[in-house]
């Protein structure tokens, strides 16, 4: 097992990654003394871990589980009030604790409701997916969707702690490590320029769930965004760097109505075009350029999504959390391994709309 | 015009107080720098004061008005999402700066909204209600009620400035001036002895609307809360004696459907309650008890409010949020000018409330 540690005043917390750590999740919560837990998972990771959870748990304080539907289209605003409401039908009381089990989006969306029951109760992030493993449950962003963009209603709410159990990887669709892969490949690109050849030499085992590879990319993945969350937790600067690949990614799903195309994959043809982009600055040349291209081919990823309105993705991209007053921030590559923020013309990014398929 | 700093690190904002300030919020948002401002307000206030208001913040920034229905029923998830579906619409990013024009609903309900749009865009509170002004204004508690309590889903978010324009106090209903009495005397109780005498002394002159009478127990009030919030933004601990009487206060407007009673006259009830839990504890003696109920009295506020159920009392009282594994934690008065919390046996709580009414 490795522990890593998000350092944040007054707010620090540990990072606990390796196999088969479901079963042993008491060890991590006692030191929290809940008056009770309260474990959130959607219908399709319940019957995978659901009992083994609340097993643990039950060790610890009285355990209630609290069952959603699945995916992208159920993070707004209804089904927190389904989690909140279960909350308050089981006591939930200040000095309880929420369990956020599943992937990415059940993070965000368990997160939200706990930092807003009561004003904030604590909770703790047990992704069962790569890619909450490797970015959504580090880093204290909880939020839902609204019909006009991602995850504008939201919360900076910290886990007290994020236990990663990469057993639980074994049971996921390759999609899904896909997608996962996606996000470790944007953390090599905007932090760490040897991470990121490391993981281009490691997909093929990382694809075959090899779980050392997989242990190491975790780990690896968090140290990279907990340094970063360490230095500008509420994104007043340098945290923005994260969104590397994100405002297009973004428009992406908005375009698709966030339903097409997996968040990695929207991510990953996202971190093509602000490649591209980064090209047409003059700072990434055609051999990096190729490189990037190639790597999130390797890792199955689509490196083109061609068909979509270029306006429809410009305007998407105004409403982004990123833009103010209309003007778009864009996260660029001054080399691999070194991300900066960049205004950019209107005109350079349309040109790489339009080489990127867009019409 | 009096000007008080909450102090909080890295968050200190300043309250002005004095008449005539609406006209003038250009000078307190400017500071700011918004890309713009949204200011929301209810049905019943904005014939009132809208128009001098998105004038005055027009010459700062692009201003947008939000008019939501009025009452304590409108305080709920729902019409968050109205005044975060306004935003979306008005294009409010990150530097945009929402303005809360009204009373204590308003305030908490817009606070909220803006603690979890793109996860805390900036707010200004401009109280336009004694009660308001006197409390819920201070201190950064935002949020919404859930049937089963209140406040029950909410974040901590203070706002950049408070502007309490005294001058819009003369258009409040007299019953609404009392409620934000309770509120006046709930401070004077709870931390300042000589401030509760001066404004026993005051009440005529408060309910005849006078206008240093009213700034001066409005700067007072300030003054006492924003020192307690200042040493515990969070409640972790002191700033939950700020609650005096809220436990019973809040059990009589959850069994009255939070219609029937303004909170300060449940409040006003829930301070003669409080304090005649403190005598049961051996703390109050009967002449301070007396000094109280008078009080209440005098400003024309409810010391008794029987016929309601004791059973579904001590149940509302188990769901607030003050209560810890279904124990309650009462804030009672040592004498007049000092709060504690304690934990109380159910007896004394049962008798308390048989002789304040209850059946």
């Amino acid at each position: 097992m490795r522990r890593l540690t998000v350092s944040l005043s007054g707010r620090s917390y540990d990072i606990h990654i390796g196999p088969g750590l479901l079963p042993r999740l008491a060890e991590f919560l006692a030191p929290l003394s809940p008056t009770s837990i309260h474990v959130v998972c959607t219908q399709v990771v319940a019957p995978l871990y659901a009992q083994t959870v609340v097993q643990a748990c039950g060790a610890v304080a009285p355990t209630h589980l609290c069952t959603i539907p699945d995916g992208e289209g159920i993070k707004n605003l209804a089904t927190v009030a389904t989690i909140t409401d279960a909350l308050v039908s089981a006591r939930a009381d200040r000095r309880s604790v929420l369990v956020a089990l599943g992937g990415g989006v059940l993070g965000d969306l368990a997160g939200f409701a706990a930092a807003i029951y009561m004003r904030g109760i604590r909770f703790v992030q047990v992704p069962t997916t790569l890619l909450a493993q490797v970015d959504s449950s580090v880093g204290g962003k909880t939020g839902v969707n609204h019909p006009s963009g991602k995850n504008l209603l939201g919360a900076f709410h910290q886990p007290s702690v994020v236990v990663s159990d990469t057993s639980a990887l074994q049971t996921l669709p390759v999609r899904e490590v896909r997608a996962g892969l996606a996000e470790i490949l944007k953390h090599g690109l905007l932090a760490d320029r040897a991470y990121f050849d490391a993981t281009v030499a490691a997909l093929p085992r990382l694809l075959a769930l090899d779980a050392d590879a997989l242990a190491d990319s975790v780990a690896g993945s968090c140290q990279i965004k907990a340094a970063v969350v360490g230095r500008d937790e509420r994104e007043n600067g340098e945290r923005a760097i994260l969104n590397l690949g994100h405002t297009f990614g973004h428009a992406i799903e908005a375009l698709t109505g966030y339903t097409q195309w997996l968040h990695g994959e929207a991510v990953a043809c996202g971190l093509c075009l602000a490649a591209d982009l980064s090209a047409r600055l003059g700072y990434l040349g055609p051999e990096d350029l190729a490189l990037i291209g190639s790597a999130i081919s390797r890792a199955g990823l689509p490196v083109r999504i061609p068909g979509l309105s270029a306006t429809a993705a410009f305007a998407a991209m105004r409403t982004d959390k990123k833009a103010y007053a209309g003007r778009i921030d864009f996260v660029v590559l001054e080399k691999i391994g070194v991300a900066v923020r960049r205004q950019v013309d209107d005109a350079l990014v349309e040109a790489t709309l339009a080489d990127g398929g867009f019409v």
